[in-house]
């Protein structure tokens, strides 16, 4: 990662270079100041004005240190640090996947914010996606600094927060876009973006080493519903006066061309409105989704039809986008659930959660006939407004076909175009390192072939390979303005939250619960008098999740005639070493188990002191 | 399903209508008989001619009853009875999902098989795969019959019974494209279909009832790689004369157009060696599409590259291609895998399995670096040649990102055509419809959404409603001719095969496994003199799958205590009751817990008589 690389054959990236090398000299932007009461709880600091010195080469590093969002899809959380000065950029969870029975949601190893609190001065989130603010609440209990981010992230926040028994510990604070946020010696300045859920933003980092650009979750949206585009002409800006790192979401890095403006969406649905006639309409959509929300209320208000809506987290969310003003409800739209059937099918859409299948969600409990308050029949309309995030495919087919048995219409997948993403394809990509034209390109927010593509594209629009840098999370990068590179590894990982206990499901206790899973469970009780060496009560035997016994008996009494055999050629010596005792027992009926069955159960002897 | 709703408005299905009640009258079409050393095996009987009685209004009725396949992708299997006589089309198997850990495979009940196993004259396979032949190994430990195949089918059903050592007590019998096998009053004519195995095999059923067309697994290829394009004038002849119902594959029902030919991937293939340059080429895909490895092995002659093969099914498959004539594989072209290193990467193509990520296969074992004979380093180019089936996509995605980091370049999903499906889209069922030209259709060979949209196609093309049957595993399904209708239930479901045992793991057992995955266990044991109600040693407290128990000894600790504390207030008759005394300390510990942790764990008291 070395300057002397940066000074290609290309004269446009030689251009480039000058005018970033003249930057030095430059004056610092001056940024909009933020209201004085928007962070009257961040402590206050006058923050190292940058270059310093400008006869001096290197300018104070900064440090980058992804703490999650690398090789995954989720839990994204960066920490940012320069000098004493350190502050945070998102916090959030991934979910769990089938190597994690049981676990509730998976949130970043917090150990190095931890360790370093006293340089903590705030934490900036981009938008209020599980996977941007899931594990907020998580660190807050660890460690406690001020939370910025757009007036609907931080109405969803609040509601995590007051979950949690958190909300009056906590300094929540709105920051509007171009706005920013003093972090000691950095600054972050709030960019609009276009994304699947209001209030997204992107953000620019303006440190002394330079400033760093980080999109969050975007797309490039022309027609959104609500908000305008995207401030491209603010990364344009920035990119002008010179960026030295962008850090761009790969979600879609393999999608060639655009992703569609989320008014596509409302077009099918004024088509499906129309054909479903005098059915009642369900529409399935991520709860976050209030573009999408806004569209059905639009067109729910267009054909006469009133809403409701079912679902904690729809609920929630449309509740937090109605007062914040995110969506725009004509009086006498939205009805109770419970009063929902004193209207006739043709006069209701009913908004739901469970667009994903998940097996606990509203969706999936009408189509399994389990909804106290909805009853699907061949009067209904369904449109389930949204495609299957990778894992989730089985589930919502799994929906599917049961909304279809009980004679339902549905719309599903790409069937007319009633879902589109929320995150940039390549031509957006490119758009953006256009824009902002940096010196080094960090892709964050996908799994490794992401990144790759990421780079791929990187490359074709001229940045040197070796600026390019796939990073992994717990990699301390560090640049001065000059160079960019890996200096040190930070603690990072998964911590698995299982109920009330944060990490404390790991790896063994993982790996008992799979093979638990796969093969059961056989339990050998015996009971010794260990003074005498003597049995004295058993060789019992218990299975779980093994064989049905009861069709199983003859193997299960042979099995406890070899374990009585074998505690019968037992010495009396033996009989007093329990270790080595539980050993030959678990031994001889593992391969005795192995051999009638080729399965391997858990084996698990316990000696009864008597 | 009353054959005068037929007579619709449309005026081209009364014609067909009229033709069909001609056909009574018609002379049975008479099929070219076997040759006599195809079935020489087979009990010979005399076929009952159908009609036999031209004035009797209703024939002697039909039974079709499909024991797997329907609702479902895997395990098909469906049984044909007329008379005294019954024959099986196909007998598969099907993958565990994820609500079955540690199941190998899923195969029918064959309770009415069993039941029925007098009237058994034989079972013909339409293709190889495993969805449609796995099964059968189990299916004939149970009854016994001949197996009639094409010669690729009967190649690999051949592997599977010399791996159950049932290879010399079944007789199998190669039978050609438009011969027919007698089943007592029925006859079953081979109609070759393209699919992507060689020697794919659509059925012409002919019984009293009427003619009965079954594709099994199908697509029109034009231009396939080798055999020739499906006998579409066969279909075409045989709905001429009048075909009764059809059963068609239904897995690509819900895409639109047409399947691409076979032939594409060998394009793609063409401009991917050229890209691959000087490394080595790694191709991964299903052992059994013999068309694909002969498309590799041509591109690797034309190239001058070696061709060596891992993975046992691969080598399995190829090896019986060779033998049977379904590949031509040029001399001293395939090395062995052992002398790979001799040559430079740009003089071979690697072929593997593992292209769905499977975790115990090659290619997976090369990219965790856990392969003895494979390195992958920058020098390979690697191409996944197949999709992901729906539940393997995260396996998938996490064999490439590991392959990607070794540095290799990885051309993946729909990156280059490099796959296509070896099953109709709708412009071809439709073709097939068209040919076929039948009075009943019942879709085959799909979940349920894939049924319900086979019967949209079917009834665009104006085939009464009234007259597609949508049916479900163990419906008893008869037709005399004019009508066709569900007139029982037979026992039909799933049955788990889990190392040596078969249908030993039932829905109790799963139901402990997913228990104990989920939230594992929590053993008490405690030592009791029943005779004085004294409780003589314990309680103990031992946990598997619940927490790291060195990071919770104080909830353990205080769980015992809890226990004693509940021993300590029983009284003597309380401390003889087990079952009571048992379900105490489960739910005292219990409650507990699930305070504490939020967890249920499964909880195991076991009381030991002392």
């Amino acid at each position: 990662m070395n300057n002397q690389n940066h000074n290609g054959g290309d004269p446009k990236r030689k251009r480039y270079v000058i005018h970033r090398a003249k930057g030095k000299n430059q004056k610092p932007v001056k940024k909009a100041a933020p209201p004085a009461h928007l962070h009257n709880q961040t402590p206050v600091r006058q923050p190292v004005q940058a270059p310093r010195r400008p006869h001096e080469q290197h300018r104070t590093p900064v440090r980058i240190i992804p703490l999650g969002g690398l090789n995954e899809i989720g839990k994204n959380m960066t920490v940012f640090e320069c000098s004493n000065d350190m502050f945070i950029l998102d916090c959030g969870l991934a979910f769990p996947d089938a190597e994690m029975p049981g676990v509730d949601i998976v949130i970043p190893d917090f150990t190095y914010v931890e360790r370093n609190k006293d340089k903590l001065r705030g934490i900036v989130i981009t938008h209020g996606h599980e996977d941007h603010i899931g594990g907020l609440a998580y660190l807050l209990k660890k460690v406690n600094a001020p939370v910025y981010g757009s007036s609907m992230t931080i109405g969803l926040i609040k509601h995590k927060l007051e979950e949690h028994g958190l909300l009056n510990k906590v300094s929540l604070n709105v920051i509007e876009s171009r706005k920013t946020v003093k972090m000691g010696c950095m600054a972050v300045e709030f960019i609009k973006v276009n994304h699947s859920i209001p209030g997204s933003m992107g953000m620019a980092i303006h440190t002394p080493a330079g400033v760093l650009v980080h999109t969050g979750d975007f797309k490039v949206d022309y027609t959104p519903i609500d908000g305008g585009p995207i401030d491209l002409a603010r990364f344009g800006e920035l990119g002008s006066r010179g960026v030295l790192a962008l850090m761009a979401d790969s979600t879609n890095a393999e999608r060639p061309g655009y992703t569609q403006s989320e008014r596509k969406v409302g077009d099918s649905f004024e088509k499906l409105f129309v054909k479903a006639g005098n059915r009642r309409i369900i529409i399935a959509t991520f709860s976050s989704n209030i573009h999408r929300v806004q569209q059905i209320v639009n067109m729910a208000a267009k054909n006469g039809r009133k809403i409701a809506v079912l679902g904690r987290s729809m609920i929630n969310v449309i509740t937090t986008a109605l007062e914040l003003g995110y969506l725009d409800v004509p009086k006498n739209t939205i009805i109770d659930i419970e009063n929902m059937n004193q209207y006739p099918p043709e006069q209701i859409v009913l908004i739901t959660t469970g667009s994903q299948g998940e097996p606990m969600s509203a969706l999936t409990r009408m189509a399994m006939h389990d909804h106290k308050k909805v009853n699907i029949t061949p009067m209904d309309f369904i449109i389930i407004s949204a495609t299957p995030i990778p894992g989730n495919e089985k589930h919502v087919t799994k929906v599917v076909n049961e909304l279809l048995k009980s004679g339902a219409e549905v719309i599903y997948e790409s069937m007319y175009e009633v879902h589109v993403s929320g995150h940039a394809c390549q031509e957006e990509l490119k758009l953006m390192l256009a824009l902002v034209k940096p010196k080094f390109y960090i892709p964050m927010h996908g799994e490794y072939k992401h990144l790759v593509k990421a780079k791929g594209l990187a490359m074709e629009m001229g940045i040197p390979k070796e600026n390019i840098l796939l990073a992994s999370i717990g990699n301390v990068i560090e640049t001065d303005g000059s160079k960019l590179q890996i200096v040190s590894q930070a603690p990072a990982g998964r911590v698995l939250v299982d109920g009330l206990g944060v990490g404390d499901v790991g790896s063994i206790v993982l790996r008992d619960r799979k093979h638990l899973a796969e093969d059961g469970l056989i339990i050998i009780v015996v009971g010794i008098n260990r003074a005498s060496g003597e049995v004295v009560s058993g060789p019992d035997i218990i299975s779980r999740g093994f064989v049905y016994v009861r069709e199983a008996e003859e193997l299960m009494e042979k099995a406890k005639q070899l374990l009585c055999h074998t505690l019968a050629e037992c010495s009396v010596y033996e009989l007093k070493e329990w270790t080595p005792l539980k050993a030959k027992l678990r031994d001889a009926l593992s391969d005795y188990i192995f051999e009638q069955t080729k399965r391997s159960p858990m084996i698990l002897p316990i000696i009864m002191e008597v």
